[in-house]
């Protein structure tokens, strides 16, 4: 097959993790005679540097006339004081906009060869295998006003969190097609107790839930997953709730099995092209040395195989050569731990690489 | 000592754990010569199956009369299908408006004798000793309009997420004053990346901070928040932060130190009185067993005889008391493990009754 790929490495570590996603989809091609053509385009710090926008409109007409995007990531010291439409995260959010991409899929699921670096115990964490999917293009992130204003005179300020119901329905019904696929069961994280957008929101799950007889539906409330996801992280299959929570549950979740530095993320849309890219941010502590986890990235290309190609033999090639790797003793230092191979970015992609 | 002590039972182990909290203020009372009138009023279920509103104004005045207010929990099954008004959740949101309880305290510490119940290891949690500081009576909980709208004729939804900066005022500087007592440090956490509302917050944290030159401050993304919690617990001191977002934050830390059933809660205002709570709900699966953990409501009481009337001495006792319980193996059905006593809720309030 022949694919077009958008790359956007961004800032930091992004462009150190895309080179190495970019070689595993190289080796990917050539063992199983596809043709993929990688162009690329800019967003966040570099592109504010090169052309004074986070996101410039030749990379969102490139992403739309690809097949897939990868992006590594975007941020670093040196845009932080910005006014904010110059801050790289805006390039973010707009082209999660700008490309329609309403939801957002974090898998985590339990390795044992890195049980050791979670924060939890063996046998809490044992098994788990949970994907998140939070809405993307709504909520608290976009809804006007957002905006200083005035209480009796006094200085107040305002953000607006709005759904229209569609935008509900749409990835609601994701969530239970994907559950469909997995051990049918569907969590809606919601906060009906005190939220009007919850109680719309639980009212939608409970519709869409009756066209899917076949899945358990579930509604916690956020505080309450919160803690549930610490205590027992087992008990979940697919977990859909909208932007704001699932930026944070998306975040707790994260930790549950190790490193960050593991996790993929996909962004999908109705019918345009899919993002990818690892949940880890720009991380400019550690940009420059070498010694980034490229895993997350490799894994978000994993993904785009399998989701935006419908390639699952080669999605399941470059898992188990990560599998294979970590079983193998190799760990950046993000994930290093007694007894086992400390080694660099570049050298975990030639581990990979190898065994593909 | 007088003084007189709301004291509002309501729902499920609500009332159980409330009887337990009482009879140890008495023993305080006697052992300490001092006299506590307890009154007594309804909220949540209980005051809408009697008089049809989950906050009488009776119960209000009863509080506004009162030096200090003790809250059992509110609750159960039996009203989770009322409108919204007639919930029992809606009588906790009102008194807090009623009674200005502007910031919610909660602390979480280590246990020894606990930490075999903590999801995390021994050394992630070991020492961990935090307070959560949430803004209690702004944000996404009041904010108006909060309903069902229209986009292009299109159903839809609408939560504001409203603050003055005075409400933020009011509550970081009772976080500074605060870390000046403890370790010298507060966290401020936000969403400044994408909300107006997180980047006014975080100006007036910095203002504030100018005040205490003393304490350190550090703000934090609510998405890293929710992982640093689990991650690096130990790095907290005081965690301030908005209402929603401590919502979820605090019953995420909650679960760091083993259950639930062990933690307090103040609800602070700037002169009316203080309202104690347990932070675990009223866990209607359990009601009328006697099993609850009455060692939350306990604690608050605690917190009460310290921050209301001052009674540092009597709070310790009461402390003292209920870890030579812990330590002495005495576990309610929650918490226990492996080789220890186990006991019911009034067993449970008679050991520490008789400790003290
Ligand atoms: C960088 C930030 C705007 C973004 C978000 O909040 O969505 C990030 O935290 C994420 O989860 O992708
Ligand atoms: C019951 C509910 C409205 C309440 C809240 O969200 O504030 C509870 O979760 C709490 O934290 O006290």
């Amino acid at each position: 097959m022949k694919k077009r790929i958008a790359v956007l490495p961004g800032d930091g570590i992004g462009k150190e993790v895309v080179k190495g996603a970019i070689e595993i989809l190289q080796a990917v091609a050539e063992r199983f005679g596809h043709q993929f053509y990688f162009q690329y385009g800019k967003i966040g710090g570099e592109a504010i540097d090169a052309v004074g926008t986070p996101l410039p409109d030749e990379t969102v007409e490139l992403c739309k006339q690809s097949d897939a995007v990868l992006l590594g990531a975007v941020g670093g010291y040196k845009w932080e004081r910005q006014p904010v439409h110059l801050r790289p995260e805006r390039g973010l959010l707009k082209i999660r906009k700008d490309l329609n991409l309403f939801a957002n899929l974090r898998p985590t699921n339990y390795y044992p060869s890195l049980a050791e670096s979670s924060p939890l115990r063996n046998e809490v964490i044992e098994g788990v295998d949970m994907v998140m999917v939070r809405e993307l293009t709504g909520g608290l992130y976009f809804g006007k006003p957002s905006e200083r204003t005035k209480k009796n005179g006094e200085d107040a300020v305002v953000d607006t969190l709005f759904y229209q119901r569609k935008e509900m329905q749409r990835v609601i019904k994701l969530a239970f097609e994907l559950a469909k696929t997995r051990k049918g069961k569907v969590t809606s994280v919601d906060k009906a107790n005190v939220l009007e957008s919850s109680r719309m929101w639980r009212e939608v799950a409970e519709e869409v839930g009756k066209e899917y007889p076949e899945v358990v539906l579930e509604h916690m409330l956020v505080d309450n997953a919160a803690m549930q996801m610490i205590k027992k992280p087992k008990q979940f299959d697919v977990v859909v709730t909208e932007n704001m929570f699932g930026d944070i549950l998306s975040d707790e979740a994260s930790v549950l099995t190790g490193s960050l530095g593991m996790l993929p993320s996909a962004s999908l849309s109705q019918n345009g092209p899919y993002l990818y890219e690892p949940i880890h941010g720009s991380a400019p502590d550690i940009e420059g040395k070498n010694i980034a986890n490229p895993i997350a990235m490799m894994l978000s290309a994993a993904m785009m195989l399998r989701l935006s190609f419908g390639m699952n033999e080669e999605a399941e090639a470059v898992e188990q050569a990560v599998n294979q790797v970590l079983d193998a003793g190799y760990r950046t230092p993000d994930i290093m731990s007694f007894a086992k191979k400390k080694v660099s970015t570049t050298e975990m992609v030639e581990e990979v690489k190898a065994t593909l």
